[in-house]
């Protein structure tokens, strides 16, 4: 397939799906960002151009990804010519349809994932869903999808927001919850690092047992006595009593 | 060494320490539980001997390792008879000084991992952290403790107890979370093994990264069009919708 890709967007995730399409043989056309060092950053990286201007955006151009974050698209996408080609949009939450007042053709492209800067994640691994308004645009998705990953499904918009939000739980909210166990211990001097074995058997247990039947700890044992202690600790801290209560709780309702 | 542990219990701690103990080749001389099947089939994996009665137990053993939940000490404890020996607790939480009625010789031997029945840990990346009433109580536990963990400090009662909280923010709330998205995506039809490279991609990315810069998704972000899309969609329930929101505005608070 020789396809050209125009990326919009020079953040985390543009980033990363740029190189993984470029290192899978795709090539990518043209970067668009509003901030100069992102875009020329990614584009010298990929060897191709780049443009801070919307209307300097090539409609050339075959597929469109447009990668930017969802508070942004009804900023950015009316600005833009797509020449009625193929235009994603790579968002968990955000529908298709949005998508319909732009092209002729469109779909959604979206790699279930977290993605950082300095932090190189492995494609082939990630799943990746896809939506689209016809079944010609579809099958060319699911193409490119399996181009770079070994996990591609099609997915309505109904369900990717459930599906977003089950990753906003798994991922975003489990982060929060690294941060406060964090400042926890920063709190006694000790350092984060002895958590690291146990936040990685965490993890590794849900691989392969259900997380239900994986559940340890006082919450689980109904252990009062080491909660009202734990309670206490957290006495000075309000934001943090109120999650481990309100967390407890749900644990409760969920193994009574 | 040459000395020999008797084992209070034979739940998942007591038969992962256990194990390991014994094949790093120290001596299990007995197991006590009160349910024959378990203190039976522990026993025989490791080749001893073991009691279902308090005051069967052999009060000639070097240690006695309580490996029993915090709840159950107060009933189990004042009816053996540890003849002074060493007789240490696995727990986070319980101070070092609940054992100063039983022995003259006493102490703390907290491993910071989550254990669960049929899955074998590596006891080597487990942090173990001592606390003793004594010099050489507490160096005899070092010793021991290096004997199956590559990692082993001295830790106080108070702060044992903070690392404890820690440990369920990052583990057992986690653990929770990861439930909480499994029935998520359970209620669509989408199986929970989708989420499965995005978690241990999250706990990966905070060995190597802060957690608190390591933050992704709606709510750093400050999205409050796709929050209150979650929101709404978590509406029929109130526990996952009042988590949601209240781990998201522990967010904004931490990064505003």
């Amino acid at each position: 397939m020789s396809l050209s890709f125009c990326i919009i967007g020079a953040g985390n995730l543009a980033t990363h799906l740029a190189k993984s399409l470029n290192s899978h043989g795709f090539s990518i056309s043209q970067i668009y960002s509003r901030t100069v060092s992102s875009a020329k950053a990614l584009a010298d990286e990929l060897n191709t151009s780049y443009t801070t201007s919307l209307n300097n955006i090539d409609p050339s151009a075959d597929i469109f990804i447009v990668a930017i974050k969802d508070s942004a698209f009804d900023g950015v996408l009316p600005k833009i010519n797509f020449n009625n080609k193929l235009l994603v949009h790579c968002s968990g939450s955000t529908p298709l349809s949005v998508l319909e007042k732009y092209s002729k053709n469109y779909g959604v492209f979206y790699p279930l994932q977290t993605f950082s800067r300095n932090r190189n994640v492995d494609f082939a691994s990630i799943p990746i869903f896809i939506e689209s308004n016809s079944n010609d645009n579809e099958k060319k998705l699911i193409e490119i999808a399996r181009g770079i990953s070994n996990t591609v499904s099609v997915l309505d918009s109904e369900k990717r927001l459930n599906l977003h939000i089950s990753a906003v739980f798994a991922c975003n909210f489990v982060n929060h919850l690294y941060t406060i166990s964090s400042e926890i211990l920063k709190s006694c001097g000790i350092p984060f690092d002895v958590l690291k074995p146990l936040i990685v058997e965490t993890a590794l247990k849900v691989q392969e047992i259900q997380p239900v039947l994986a559940q340890t700890g006082p919450a689980i044992r109904f252990d009062e006595k080491i909660i009202s202690l734990h309670l206490e600790r957290l006495s000075e801290n309000n934001d943090y009593r109120e999650l481990y209560n309100s967390i407890s709780k749900s644990i409760f309702a969920h193994h009574k």
